[in-house]
């Protein structure tokens, strides 16, 4: 059996997800994300497989990287050199290489963010073209088929927000429970101790338990106020600090 | 005396440096640079005072995001607010906040290099100004007027280059001693172990000593083989590996 397969093309649209929410290090007022397309010449259900990816929030679209270093490459590379032995599918791993080619060592920074979303979209053309969900794709390839049915998830909110209240608050991370979550997430470190304390005991009566909510300083703190926030959430029996 | 001092544009150059070059991680067949220009509208010697920055070698220019995220950030700041407590000058720790605001933690990536850049050209600009070489101005800022009147260097050469040879490594370091310099450094890991010790015995003929050649392995090596060089080279009593 034959394949024409190669990626024919790839391209970037960075999108704007601004908000006036913030977290104790950043607000999220130019906030922007990349969503990658590759487009194969592989036909599946009558028409071509297109991979798709994005990046999380948070460290904003690199669509200028991608279209500077990481997409040249990929289109420069021969095509035969990014299958994998089958010769029927992509190879994400040849794939990574080709776009960390003439990279220096590390995987921190805007390149991980670039490369990272492009991979994504690899992935997903990859689980397409083999005509599975990725996540038996991955099963297969690298735990037996053995794959979990559930996973395990939480909502993460309880940004700070103008104008937002206690009982916005209340009612936001209601909706999470009323969407299915049992555990929750919330900021804190944006507020005064005494205020973030509030928050939290707000939440509380609405998820019930600690064991329910997570709270996410965002790399605000230093030692001493990192301790003295431990030691007032000590009593509310949390998931994780 | 009243200054009217502020930002009047940024601009960024991205200059190509490609070279045919490599170390034992990388080539530099694609390398780019970015070259900053920071336009002041203060007036030293007749002339508008202009702060130069570029970024080294090696992790490509980027100017695309200084153009997205931190010129827009720096010229819609309020100059004033960009001023030392003189008001007679720049202050590059506040224009460091203002480049990074709305930039989740960590110092890595791409984002360090572009804001690096601008920070060197800021700190040229604020040199500039005050009129006198940013040397001094640090000393006197940061170490009680205390300047060191020299500096030790090295020279940093010895890459892989397609036909270069002994011979030609040989010149390439007679050059380096030609123009003052005393140490150098060559690097190693392109190449297998054995040929890598002829190019450092190649080089000891011309540096007289290994105190005066460190060696560069680029990040390249594993445990196995950063020993087995290590114990290679011991006998070299090289200045750094």
């Amino acid at each position: 059996m034959h394949f024409a397969l190669r990626v024919v093309e790839i391209r970037e649209k960075t999108v704007p997800i601004a908000s006036a929410m913030a977290n104790a290090f950043i607000d999220f007022s130019k906030m922007t994300c990349s969503v990658v397309a590759l487009l194969t010449d592989v036909v599946r259900d009558g028409r071509p497989v297109v991979g798709y990816g994005f990046n999380s929030n948070g460290r904003y679209g690199q669509g200028s990287l991608m279209r500077e270093r990481f997409f040249p490459r990929l289109m420069a590379a021969d095509p035969a050199g990014l299958l994998d032995a089958t010769g029927e599918n992509l190879d994400p791993f040849r794939i990574w290489e080709t776009l960390m080619k003439n990279e220096k060592p590390c995987g921190h920074g805007e390149r991980s963010v670039a490369v990272g979303a492009i991979d994504m979209a690899v992935w997903d053309a990859v689980a397409k073209i083999a005509g599975k969900p990725l996540y038996q794709l991955l099963a297969e390839r690298y735990r037996g088929g053995d794959a979990d049915k559930k996973v395990w998830v939480y909502a993460a909110g309880g940004y700070y927000y103008p104008g937002k209240d206690l009982s916005a608050l209340r009612q936001e991370m209601r909706g999470y429970l009323d969407l299915g979550y049992c555990h929750v997430k919330m900021k804190i470190g944006g507020a005064a101790l005494a205020e973030d304390i509030r928050r939290i005991e707000a939440v509380l009566e609405v998820v019930g338990d600690g064991r329910f909510l997570a709270v996410d300083a965002n790399g605000r703190f230093g030692l001493d106020e990192a301790s003295a926030y431990g030691e007032a959430l000590k009593q509310y029996n949390l998931f994780w600090y």
